[in-house]
């Protein structure tokens, strides 16, 4: 938990093997990372059961399995999004011994290893999808906040288009801590939700759509005009940061 | 009904005071309109209470006042939208002593002559604002299908980030035979009364709204992308179009 | 027609099983299809010979094929758009025993099965198409039209650099109930035709074109901006939603 | 915290003065709000504290002042953001009698009634400001969050090209337990920030700015795509949205 | 020359077979081309010597050959664009037992048919290109010139950051009666040429280019923005319709 | 029409004063207009009739004056656009002995001093306007175009939503021998009338329009697209440089 | 030069007033400014001559006065850009007393003090202008330039569309050491300049032009996509930045 | 370093053999290139060490190594950009019996022939990186800086997001003369850096992203707003045109 360097330098100002003046000096040429500040002991107890993730996206799958089982070696959970089943496979294969063995969620399309399991979030989020092409993002967001040790409940095909099939989860919605709302083309439910709940709606614009919905722009900034005051968003298809959002707004 | 001109030149045909040939050559440089094709017979058939109508923007009250008195000389309704008062005023003073008198309507920002009164929709027309700042572009709809020979019916600021407001009008938009709806800023209004109804909904965005609204583009993206299959869309803030629309499908 | 669960609510409330309080908390658990309002038999009033629908695209073939086969349990009309012929392969072998067979539309990418064939439409739809290769996105609006129960004719090929090739036509646009039509490029057919005409036209914008068309947004924009009253404007490539909205105009 | 109405309907069948069909059909034509579902009450509690809100740009001072004082009739806090002085000498004049006064907050640009003193939040709130341009936006989520009963502190000019500027605060940020960035120009901070803590950062993009900034686009794309896994975004200009959602954040 | 319909028309009336009534009338349903109003023939004496056109690009090789065919028994010459070599090899299966026979254009992905040679512009006709990377559709520009009766010369490879590879044929550029440029990325060239020059500058943004180019649209808006004024401009890599229009202002 | 810096340089290597080795040196710190290439006599000749222009928008009466002034001196004809009344009477003021008045045109916006009467088009230039509100920028066309020495016919307010005012007009239309078409809103006209003529069409977007024109890139779009393939396209409003390009092809 | 804090902090640990782990937690707290790093340090060597900067729009007189004032205490130069008359008023009011005057430069927009004369640039800085419109933009770069003890030359209206102008001053081009290039429009002059010369080229976008100039967004696309390899491109209007950095460059 | 042909020109009017007129002839006849001005030589000069540089992309393997023989020829370095492996076997290939041979650099995408070794720089350029997959963009800049003669150091993988990254190499930043700096997604990092230093800072905007990094735009409209002074932007992924840019500053 301390600075190991810090303290040493501190030790040879006490034995006098350094005046003030050369530890000062010397300060200034020890790498940031070495001064050991609070923020990071401090980031690190706020960071239990958080994953370590991976945005697998564009990388091969030897990369993928090299730096999955790099984090792996911290002890904690890790998480790699974006990824396919042959990336899964490269990593099933590089961790065939561990104790832990990665599982594949393929509608979320993410890597999962998960070792802590202690709950970390105070009550329940909720993922809403508006229409099922949604889902998979809506399911990057389920598998983050699960990871991320929270009691998560899913709401999926109520988009707006059939109010009453939303109408009818309104126990649901009520009971949740924080809400994380995906939809595509106009982008229209975060709103409705919001208008429902006195809680904290993340809105995830997704590509879903055609023509006019400009991969995700159409949904993006009709979010970004919700009339609903309880709404704040994160980028096109990033159900990962929805989930880590809720996550952190769940332990608040 | 006829083409006078064209009915001219085969008499003179008929008569040998023509050949076939010069009647062809003579045929080729007679304007158009001469010609008396059904379309314009029947148009004006069609047209029976449709307004004349001056887009006032930009124009000065003398002009708005010259092309009014112009256009109610011909003895149908005449409307005048996104007239200020000044427009109305030189309007009013110059139509005077004439024996239908304008009237302003300040909200909708129109002038209004309405001399044909006889109603021409066969249902009622049901205008829904999302917000009270979108009822200028609703009431511009309003009208535009009053003056056309409608039942008018208005619901307002019925938003969707209170959808228990929009709901308790169930009833008025089950009765409906077409739906205005003006909505701003994200423009989700029109898909959730699209869901609620089996009839055509026109949707309008207004260019209500701050930052990311970008002046009603992102209202005009959601509702071309509605995932309600019964809605179409007109320009940013035409109530009137809107309006004269609906009025066309009113009369089906 | 009536809400089971409703009425066996009252009912034990008339047979004080349960007294009123209770009566209030126990609705407020009711799932709210249960509570079977007027609007959703209503609905099915009006939906008479609508068709179910499924956008295909992104799918795969077994999912189209399940879904088909689920929707055509319900005894209608079925329309998948985006088909490919691989997806047409699936639903076909699926049904492959039942009474009514599906048949594939390969110009509208189109997988269609009819049972019911009763005309709804009061008049004849007409949809016209500015060029050849705008005709798969006016496909889609005939056989959305065809499905619906309306009787449809086509005018394809007819843009507005050859005027005369449209105004040949005029007769048929004369007596049309409502006009879809389908341009790309600078998309100003719909104000053409929009202008010889007395009654709705639904504008589809299509992504043909190439460089400054962007994908069909410079079509999206110029039809937004028709100088034409009566044109009222879909999502690009939208056939089936300009082929659904003129069905239902159709009705009045 | 019932529902009158319903109760009452239950009552009659329970005194068989209805029968179970003739209140399924009365049921059908209660105005949704008379319904009394749970969400409602369940919002009131949930909302404590939670101030009335009026966007004050656009409407005349004698609007504001007449909204103003309906809203104050209710018992709660009033905010009116976006306002003027002109607004605010009028409602100052509305209220001349009451028991508690409205103040302006001319950098925020709000007119404040408060009167529920509470607090409701269980951390501080913090709020950053980039440059000196975009503490009005600030100021504006700082007055919204002070009224939702939050203790609130603010961090402004410690843009990101003076990085040691915002590193002096580390520790202020460091307790936290949330906070609002705002910035314009590249929008860089909130990403910075993200970066430092390990708790939800709401960011605000402002129109601060000239030339490629396209009065706040730019800032609102950098943040949707802020590398910190922390950060969500809410619309341009939007420091009432901020500190909302930060108060709600700050209740969990 | 005539229009054979129109002239039995009036024969008939002559005749007195039909009165001058039932000729308006039938004159009324007869369709249009068969009008054969001066329009048609007066364009034909215009278009001496102009292609017949087909945008190949999306069409299979049969419907190329097919389409081609067809044109070529027009008897003048024909012009497929943005041709693949498959597909012309289908045209000259097609058309292998014909007198003139088609030949392909590898770099401006043409297929031509040349069997009216005669000179129709007065003067020369100067295609230039920016860089290498526009030479097809440069190309496209010179192949349609040339078929359509033009003395084309080409300048490649001289864009503005290299200005004196342009300045060395200000000799040839001084002598064009009308001057096409083709350029991508910052699309400067027509501007220079137009500054050089006192004739027609027909501009084609192309392309080439990336990142913010986005696709030719930075070329287009610097033509649209040229400071030289005898720019004007014709649609991103439209090579065709600039060889056109230079072709027309080359017979005036 | 040589350059005299130059042959006195050559003559002094003649008359042995200067080595060749000193005349290149020299040469190379020649100004360049020193050099008197072709290019600026060959330039003189070509522009004869050619207006000078100022872009009065921006810049004081005063300074509009003096530079008219200056203009006036060179003896051709001199052309301000974009001019105030105001500028004017300025301009009016300064020239107020001189032999040659400048008038001003006010719809045009242009102040215009014209000496040089001589006809240098060949044929007419028919400039064309969409609707009313179009015509200050047709009329800056016609003006540039008077100026320039051409026969100019004009043809408002003949938008493609009545396409029988248009065609009306074909018999001048076909006599053009090159047009000009000023548009907003959709800009969809160019395409129809290059349809029905074989000669340039120079289309120029307005800024006519509201909402979902954005301040004319709706109509620039179209134009862009159109799918008349002898139309080319200049800037937003740009009707001064319209009448520049087609006086140019009027000379061809 | 040193930290006065952190040396205070190893003297206490050096007398054992602190143990090494007490000094390391007491660290942890000191602010980050007080840790006295070189960059600080460092900073106002490389500093020397660069001017304090104030960004005038938007303030009142008062506040740049005060800011003014404030920054003169620090003794060197100081720059207040996008200044009005007034508020130079304000500020020379408030120097009235002060030894040295600031001057205010109108067409630049700037309040200048000047103070420290010292040349810092090794070579000169050529500011280049397209049109006279740009002029204010480049004085903003030539004032800035000159404030940081820059040889400042200046070559104004000699854009590309008269290519000779440019070239006529090639000569002061290759003497230069560093160039800023200021054009609208379509922004192509710094690709000429940058082919000419083999030195750093920074090319400001301004907002100059109408229509498709797009406030600038064209020029800035046109320089981002420049071919010539030595030019970068500053904001919009940004000729203070592109006078900053050329200055580094010129002490490089 | 002479004109030969401009020598000969002179030396013929000395010998009297033409007359100056004749001369003056000629030289307008010569092509540009002869004429030897001093820009070339003195480029020439500048030049040293300068590579010869192909874009690969878009190119045939044989195209390439065509071009790269070519250029060899001529006897400097010569860089490849964009350069796929097979387009560097065919190089190779070419290249096979040549005394130097080209290597390919495969995370840059270059093939690079480096033949002059000399050092041009005067000080170190630092190339930073913001993430992982924003090194491909920062190799290419090490590369082409390495190929001009630099000493080049790069940082990479120090995003925003992690600030003590970044102030880790304070040391490094803080001794570069010229620093590089790449980032995608929202492109915060030259802000910060340039914040961090008193040089230059060219800003490389990355494709790295997705949904709202709109391919590069968000983070070059962010470089562009830089609220640092010290930072100029070049396009997207261009980091060829950094590398190049930063060599010619740092041989100021």
């Amino acid at each position: 938990m301390d600075s190991h360097a810090l303290r040493k330098l501190f030790e040879q100002v006490r034995r006098k093997r350094l005046s003030p003046d050369q530890a000062v000096e010397r300060l200034r040429h020890l790498p940031f990372e070495d001064l050991g500040f609070a923020k990071i002991d401090h980031h690190r107890a706020l960071r239990q059961g958080m994953p370590e993730v991976i945005f697998a996206q564009g990388k091969t799958p030897l990369q993928v399995a090299d730096i999955f089982t790099r984090l792996a070696a911290h002890g904690g959970n890790v998480l790699a999004t974006r990824a396919t089943e042959e990336q899964f496979a490269a990593v099933a294969a590089a961790m065939d011994l561990a104790e832990y063995r990665p599982e594949y969620r393929p509608i979320a399309r993410a890597i999962v290893l998960k070792r802590d399991r202690k709950l970390q979030g105070k009550g329940v989020i909720v993922i809403v999808s508006a229409g099922t092409s949604d889902i998979p993002v809506a399911e990057e967001a389920v598998v983050t906040a699960e990871l991320m040790g929270n009691n998560v409940q899913h709401i999926y095909d109520v988009g707006v288009a059939g109010i009453h099939r939303l109408l009818a989860h309104r126990g649901a919605l009520a009971k949740a801590h924080v809400i994380v709302v995906c939809a595509g083309m106009e982008g229209a439910l975060p709103s409705v939700v919001g208008g429902l709940v006195g809680v904290p709606v993340i809105a995830v614009p997704t590509s879903v759509g055609y023509g006019a919905a400009f991969e995700g722009l159409a949904a993006l900034l009709g979010m970004m005009n919700s009339c609903a005051s309880n709404v704040s968003v994160v980028n096109i298809d990033n159900g990962f940061g929805a989930g880590y959002v809720a996550s952190l707004i769940n332990r608040r």
